[in-house]
């Protein structure tokens, strides 16, 4: 009998787009706007999705003010009002596309997540666009 | 060719988490605010979801108004304006999380709406607080 | 040159909508579902908007980071997870409806800010009933 | 390690549902007000999900800009400020029920984009009703 | 001390805009694809402010019941599911642009409030284009 | 008979909110994590809203394709996918605040509107946090 259970969050990032064995024509051409030499940025809405059994004793799959820590410590610590490209580890040589963002996240929070539970993360840049990860 | 019909409704009630078996002491510790003895409230709102074969007929999988309706006397009328934990059976012995209300609103429907169909259910607590059953 | 800055701000609580000087007959007639001798709850979604001049120094009108902390501690702290009519002060006596919790905010929040900055309080009860005050 | 991409796009359109092959009572009994010989419409928001591998050299696992573009030229150029039943070659013998509407998007689309990836199309036709194909 | 109380609503309905004293070619040159003539249609959003003293017996402004049984006999009745040009009185001869729109619901509800209520409309056409009146 | 007509729009920046004439250390004080030397980002949702007569002839007040014709070209164009501080002439000596750049789009947009029009401009930063001019 298992249930989900998803928590929504949020942090506000600058990223740009580049690929730097590229050239400077075709990472324009490619990325667009987004491969603005001086950034710009997003609202990132984030929904990490716990699912497991729900204990007996609590009537919980996991408690959502841990869950909710969780993600506030891993997640938005890291990336809030940050510059993902200059200010973060994970974005030094990896391009902060949506998706990639979305699996490192995912990554981040699998380590601190049991395995007993199933873990999916969904990734708004805009309220157009967004990821999920897994698929 | 399998769709799948949502239909989201809501209802508002007041509800508490307690366990009667655990001290006051663990239940303010593992429940925190939501173990408040007067009951806070929410306004909850429901996705239901039916996976079937789309009728050649009426070109609908199964009619969003029979579906509304059904929501409105299962659900909306056992638990809308209601206490959870003092005025429905369902929760007299069952601590209503977000999780066990979930479930329980998929035991009653699953009931009422024919075996051919596939049956989820998702339960908003909270804007950023929702569950889904089955996951 | 006046600019207007608009926090949003949310708490969960349970109410129940009575007048003890009437007959039990009279409330239900009245207040309908509302009047639930045991309560039902609500996610209140609140807008609080503070009006005046941008201080050029900041190119603020108001420290949005000062006034979300104020809303958490006068509104957040008070009202949250509570059963408005059993467990506060202020309605005790007062009949917790969207109009009245509305004014008793901005009373609160009225001590609390600045003469020099004009306040409005916007409540949502639900997403479909809401207030404001002043009109 | 495949991701899934969401581009939300919308649309306005008039309808009638109608099976001609019933009589006008028939018609109007099982599909009621949405039978209205003069038609009504909808704002439908449209969710288009593309999955698959993310390319190491893009981060991305489709371009969302030709996403959007495809989605504008296939579906939006096509349905929107048209009546379904009268100004489409698609709907002119099929009833444009939501759950036929998001299958005939589906099956537009799916002529459009690589094998490689997996579609999926979610339709709302009110913030309250919506579909998904395949479920 | 006035409260405003504010009540949401929708209907769905199929419209043209049309001026039948130009050519076919300055209309669609001003009115583009809403010239449609087989009509188009929308999810409009309405939102109801009535504006008053808090009534010291019940602590409301207006029974919120009241006010959305009005909306629903008025408005709702008249124009959910319709043709506005072709099923409605209020638009035979008149151009149901969102702004006519929203200052006809203002007239038929200013007949029906009581006048020491101040009362105003707004009208969603789509999320992204809305409507004021009075303004 | 005036009537309010309001176009809702949208762009992505990147900023940092600082004040050049102070240290270091009281700009991170003042704007924490916003002073960012690396600057982060938003989605910007922008309101503008014309307020005048209906245009007996139209039965509009402006033409919303004018109007959003006009916010693409003089608000999109100059600030979506920009660094606010490095990318614009509007904000190499003003601090990027919501309340500035509130303005300065109000600015802007003044001089293409006709002055027979009033205008007023809401732009969120946040969901949760929004601002307004004139208030």
């Amino acid at each position: 009998m298992k249930v989900a259970v998803i928590r929504r969050a949020h942090f506000n990032a600058a990223h740009r787009l580049h690929n730097p064995t590229w050239s400077d024509e075709k990472n324009r051409e490619v990325f667009g706007l987004c491969n603005n030499p001086n950034w710009h940025g997003h609202n990132y809405e984030l929904e990490v999705k716990v699912t497991g059994e729900i204990d007996p004793e609590t009537g919980m799959v996991v408690d959502l003010g841990w869950l909710s820590s969780l993600i506030k410590e891993q997640i938005e610590r890291r990336f809030d009002h940050k510059n993902l490209n200059l200010d973060t580890e994970e974005f030094k040589n990896l391009n902060p596309t949506a998706e990639n963002i979305c699996v490192v996240i995912y990554m981040i929070l699998r380590q601190q997540i049991p395995q007993k539970y199933d873990l999916h993360v969904r990734l708004y840049e805009t309220p157009r666009n967004f990821v999920e990860y897994p698929a």
